[in-house]
């Protein structure tokens, strides 16, 4: 989803995208083998001289980011959970105590990223957080929130949240706008639902433009919770940057999902071999054209 | 499940279980992909010499087993899914042409290992298979057959089933005897469930006793469908054997969904590094007691 919106946002880039289908899903490992995942990533990565890498995943970002950018500090790095919390602060605007609900994996939840992100720039709110592990594999298996098992699911996962009144959700994992109609019926249409993919776009369109590095023109949002609907209604802009996908497993069947969640068909992906020596691997591949990866 | 259903068979055999916690689900990764993990763990596992290797896991046995049969000549290993379609076919019994349903992880059924070890058996048979993978992270986050998710997931699932009047399923996946109260409810008491895990301790118990390597007495179970109720009646034989555990990642996690899995605590799990040279890193670790290695 972040591809998705890296895409509508900054249209010009190019794009690398890496799925460690082999490992995934990474919402309940541990942080010291999330951080050595995305580790082996960067460093297939570096070689294509990346002028910014995004960690496109709420969990890897709130187990490795940290890690990650001290390993790395050559390396412009961005992840999916400031943008994020920013997005939930400034929509709880003025209220008092706003209450601040995010729903995630297993593994962000307990990694309590979040509550730092949030507490940093507001020590007045109560936040409160849900894991929400069924909500991938249900996405995955296809289902779309008009399942009744997805609505079982979510009302179950967001009855604490209705009855202690959340101002605002963090739809805390990427996959998780795919269900965003859903989520918005069950929990109202008073609470504000921040996507994480959709901000962490905002969020690197911003960081390059302030090094100078954009290519093209950078496409605005509407609001927050109607920014698919303003961008459909402008027209999409024609993207003329270049899309590149690696996966460590199963190329046919991630293609098949991208086009599912991208709303677009995709190249098939590379096939990149995981293990220890990932980089030497494949470097020979990706050596070709001098691109600039995002993602 | 393997794990419990040995242990209860032959309690006085040491086993050792390596559960690949940093790589799973298998259910929706491919041939390529497990096969690699499954022979990494048979590598770590061959300095012990164990006289017999148990692949405990349905996609694993169906993505995997006869290539690491072929890469491993002189070893011994069995897997989960023959003794599984052996005891459908045999509780299928004289019905002319019998209608045996599988329910298993999205792999699995897409290998049509389960298929091929049925007409192997009896060409006279109607065979439905249908992935259910939803069912392992539900299992994982907690839920028991009495959770509404839970019932109406398995409706959902077995509706095809019911419709087509199927006189055996097979619970093709070690994961889903735990729910096999519930699974029993909603398909009907006229159903003969198989249980792949408690098959293929029977199976390894013949094999080692065919060979000469028991040790001990191997426990008798009941008819498949009541064997718990059984063993539990005659009293428990007291557990001789050890138990060592791997995982490849987070003990502790794996400690906690093992007690509820197996029912009884188990010691910390010792903690691989997964990665190619998985063997090399924790040799010395292992070299000490001469294991009889099963599981």
């Amino acid at each position: 989803m972040v591809v998705s919106a890296l895409r509508r946002v900054l249209p010009a880039e190019d794009l690398v995208y890496f799925g460690d289908t082999a490992h995934l899903p990474y919402g309940n490992k541990s942080p010291a083998a999330v951080c050595r995942f995305v580790r082996q990533i960067v460093r297939f990565l570096l070689p294509m001289e990346p002028k910014h890498v995004v960690i496109a995943c709420n969990t890897a970002t709130a187990l490795a980011m940290s890690e990650i950018a001290v390993e790395f500090p050559q390396l412009s790095i961005s992840g999916v959970i400031e943008p994020g919390a920013r997005a939930a602060v400034a929509a709880a605007g003025a209220m008092r105590v706003p209450a601040i609900g995010v729903i995630a994996t297993e593994a962000t939840v307990r990694s309590k990223a979040y509550e730092r992100a949030i507490f940093r720039r507001r020590n007045m709110a109560r936040v409160m957080l849900r894991p929400t592990p069924l909500l991938v594999p249900m996405i995955e298996e296809g289902r779309t929130g008009d399942d009744p098992l997805v609505e079982t699911a979510l009302r179950q996962y967001l009855q604490s949240m209705i009855l202690r009144k959340v101002d605002v959700l963090v739809l805390g994992c990427t996959h998780y706008p795919l269900l965003k109609g859903a989520i918005a019926k069950v929990i109202g249409s008073r609470v504000r639902l921040i996507d994480s993919a959709e901000q962490c776009a905002q969020d690197v369109a911003r960081r390059l433009k302030r090094k100078g590095l954009l290519c093209g023109e950078v496409i605005a949002p509407g609001e927050e919770s109607s920014s698919d609907d303003t961008a459909a209604m402008d027209g999409p802009e024609p993207t003329t940057g270049s899309l590149r996908t690696f996966v460590t497993d199963d190329p046919d069947r991630f293609a098949f999902l991208a086009s599912r969640f991208l709303g677009m068909e995709i190249e098939r992906p590379t096939l990149v071999e995981p293990g220890d020596d990932l980089a030497g691997e494949v470097l020979e591949t990706v050596a070709q054209p001098p691109l600039r990866a995002a993602g």
